[in-house]
């Protein structure tokens, strides 16, 4: 793993949270996005090498709705950034981790992700990502799309 | 804020944790240390600019024994490194944060810690650590007694 690329953390009111955040790390947000897909909509902060993401349920039945009604707002998942990312789901695979994800899939910020389940890191959902360089890694990956706000 | 400091994980076993996070990071843990006044034992872990804290309680009546038992596994923490821990938390005060500690405490790691309320973060227990430089601040603050194991 080369560096925290992000700590997503869900909340229930997105604007809210922006404002708390920019306040926090003296920096506004940088990008907002949606999955529709995944029924979530998104704000991202740098800071240092890393970024916050803040994760809010754009409908019921988002995975991020589930969340907050199970364990109220905090901390969702952390995401470590990988050079290759099928290399790391083989080698985690074979060390005994279980992936979620069985590829990877075009996810937020032009990157491929892939998740292991919790209970493999000690209940922390972990999503590791590669960055996009290529034009052949551009190509829609899985079903997930992403459009500005 | 500098940057993520660490990710302060409560663990429920720490030698299993620890080969978790040491195949997941591919990196040996490299520092454990118990704060006895907090009932804590910890195992770190670099990752890119940023570590890995491990913490697993040591007596039941420990905030990670409670934390353990009200939420399980997972994320307990969010530390963010700053330059002038006490500008910082008299900032974070006049932004309307509710800050635990009312004065800087010696921490873990050679820092000067202090803690925002999670209902000030989304959900997230902050911490802010100043990082002790001068002989001054080195002097013990609070009643936090780390020691090697």
């Amino acid at each position: 793993m080369k560096k925290i690329e992000h700590i997503g953390i869900a909340v229930k009111d997105l604007a809210a949270a922006n404002e708390i955040y920019a306040k926090l790390l003296q920096t506004e947000s940088y990008k907002t996005g949606k999955v529709k897909s995944e029924g979530v909509e998104t704000s991202f902060f740098k800071v240092g090498e890393s970024k916050i993401e803040l994760l809010a349920a754009t409908s019921g039945d988002s995975p991020i709705a589930k969340f907050l009604e199970k364990r109220g707002e905090g901390v969702h998942h952390i995401a470590y950034e990988v050079d290759d990312i099928k290399a790391e789901m083989k080698r985690l695979k074979e060390e005994g981790f279980e992936l979620i994800s069985k590829r990877p899939k075009k996810g937020a910020d032009n990157k491929l992700v892939a998740f292991l389940h919790p209970k493999s890191a000690a209940g922390v959902l972990v999503e590791l990502c590669e960055e996009i360089r290529d034009e052949e890694q551009s190509l829609p990956i899985g079903d997930e799309v992403w459009e500005d706000l």
